[in-house]
């Protein structure tokens, strides 16, 4: 590597920014199932049961803007991007951590709402809170968590395991936290302009607590347990459908069809789009952030599931050379691409 | 709870912090052996063996500098303290996820470099690097660390463990770091009054690299296990000798008698003291960062480490009434109390 080369990290991209530093990475225990590339890392301790772990980190201005996100919804928004992580492997959390990076503008009180939020995620998802770190930060507020979850082994998903003909289903409506960010965002301009107007978020209510406040969908790892379905394949969608399927896609080798009058977008969603002049697909396709479930299911499952309240079923896994496609309303095939967050 | 109560956090001070935002934490698992309090969780899995993590969270700014951390070392150091804690539970290592937030000031290159230190930790410890998370920051980098370890459930060391009698120990010499620290940052001020000047550190290579590069000391543990002892306490030292000797006072209900002479400092550290005219066993008391090992063993293991070259005795435990004690160079007994790092 030359001294005076520069790469710009946005020119290669934060996918292939992993891929480049995690190079040559060895594996040196016979605990460690599966590494770098899936929702969760696996771990094998014997017994019928794996261990799974999932770290993410959250910054101010980055992750959240604390100007209206309260501490709590933060806190037990810290909390539920981890579990749902656990959950994407088809795993029940059991512990969290959680590390707190603070400036001297925070209060004690302020981290005390912070870890009400913390606490009553913790209740709300059964997880023990068992330990973290609090310290200071010079700029802005930091969380990091690490969830730990357990899994019967037989009953693991990766997101390599889609199989064509498989179907494709998400767990609840798509777009919302993307066009509550949107509508939190325009309040934010109005309030800065005028300290004197109030947000108007009532008729805003459900998408702005999609992004407030999203949850982790355990009640589906539940039921999966008890209608005795596996997923084939599984992720958490939180840099929006288009990207997770195409990760899916990818480790998985296989291709896929996405129908986009199949996807599920809420009424308010959908109201809100046309407010802001945005196609209503998009935000379901691209916005993020929703922490619903993608995973496919055999065909042969589709009956236990059929008439599921939350389940939508929004295409199937073709062969790999077909690659990727969306079919649009208009009936048009595209091929499926990812817009996603782009944090750099 | 008044709506207009403002505390700071700097009244309270970080561990009573934590004891508040804790407070009212609930166990749901029976997999739960050990949440908030040591250096580590722990997990019960089954079998033999205890599952023990750990997780912290290193800021710049306030826990380094890059103006004269090197970033290979500063991505070898997030791996050590991590491990390190791992290894003050008396487990072996196993697994470490890591999570980076960077501005857009750092290239691909730079990151690469953060995590050529990762890596050659990750061989130097045998971990696996299995997942983590790489994400953009407004301010400051931000480097967050997981660690994973196991031991067999009959060796596990916590801070409550030690009884009268027990022999206090260190794996090596105290107070180098943050001589090393004082040292550089001396240097970075000579730099910045005069940038042609470059600095000086040939005869301060010990310290600054305990400061820069410390060492996890799992090979300590090793060692234990080999020669049969199990530390009846154990801790590792991250924010100085007199502090972690109160935490293991305060969670086994002991008192203890720390002797000033028996402190193993280094030529170089004891040096660099009598330059900057600080009397050399203060560093050893309060400096901090040196990562070593504090723990205590039963007088019939006294024989198997004697003579062993890196472990140094430097006091006892003794009944909690008579709290923890320092034996001054002068014969003054006085209490033993802690300065350590102080972040807010």
């Amino acid at each position: 590597m030359s001294e005076n080369k520069r790469t710009e990290i946005g020119e290669l991209g934060e996918f292939a920014l992993i891929d480049k530093i995690t190079e040559g990475v060895e594996i040196h225990h016979k605990t460690t199932v599966k590494g770098i590339g899936d929702d969760a890392a696996v771990f094998d301790y014997g017994g019928d049961e794996y261990t799974v772990l999932s770290t993410d980190i959250l910054l101010e201005g980055i992750h959240f803007d604390l100007s209206f996100m309260p501490l709590q919804h933060l806190g037990y928004k810290a909390i539920a991007v981890n579990v749902s992580d656990v959950a994407a492997m088809n795993a029940i959390p059991e512990q969290v951590t959680v590390s707190i990076a603070i400036t001297n503008r925070f209060s004690v009180e302020a981290v005390d709402m912070i870890y009400q939020g913390i606490k009553a995620a913790c209740k709300n998802y059964k997880v023990d809170l068992v330990g973290g770190d609090t310290t200071s930060s010079r700029q802005g507020l930091c969380i990091s968590v690490t969830a730990v979850g357990r899994v019967k082994k037989d009953k693991i998903a990766y997101r390599s395991g889609a199989k064509k003909g498989d179907i494709l289903c998400v767990s609840g409506d798509l777009g919302g936290a993307y066009m509550g960010l949107q509508v939190l965002l325009r309040e934010k301009k109005v309030f800065e302009a005028n300290p004197e107007m109030q947000p108007n978020l009532e008729d805003y209510q459900y998408i702005a607590g999609r992004q407030l406040r999203p949850e982790a969908r355990t009640d589906i790892i539940h039921e999966f347990n008890e209608l005795g379905i596996v997923p084939t394949s599984m992720i958490d969608i939180s840099d929006g459908l288009a990207s997770e399927v195409l990760h899916i896609c990818k480790d998985s080798k296989v291709g896929a069809v996405v129908y986009e009058d199949k996807l599920p977008v809420d009424h308010q969603t959908f109201d809100v789009c046309h407010e802001f002049k945005i196609p209503s697909k998009t935000p379901a396709l691209n916005g993020g952030e929703d922490y619903e479930l993608l995973f496919t299911i055999k065909q042969e499952d589709f009956p236990k599931v059929e008439k599921h309240a939350s389940i939508f079923f929004i295409g199937y896994i073709d062969e790999a050379e077909n690659g990727a496609r969306l079919v649009t309303e208009g009936q048009q095939t595209l091929p499926l691409t990812a817009q996603g967050w782009k944090h750099f």
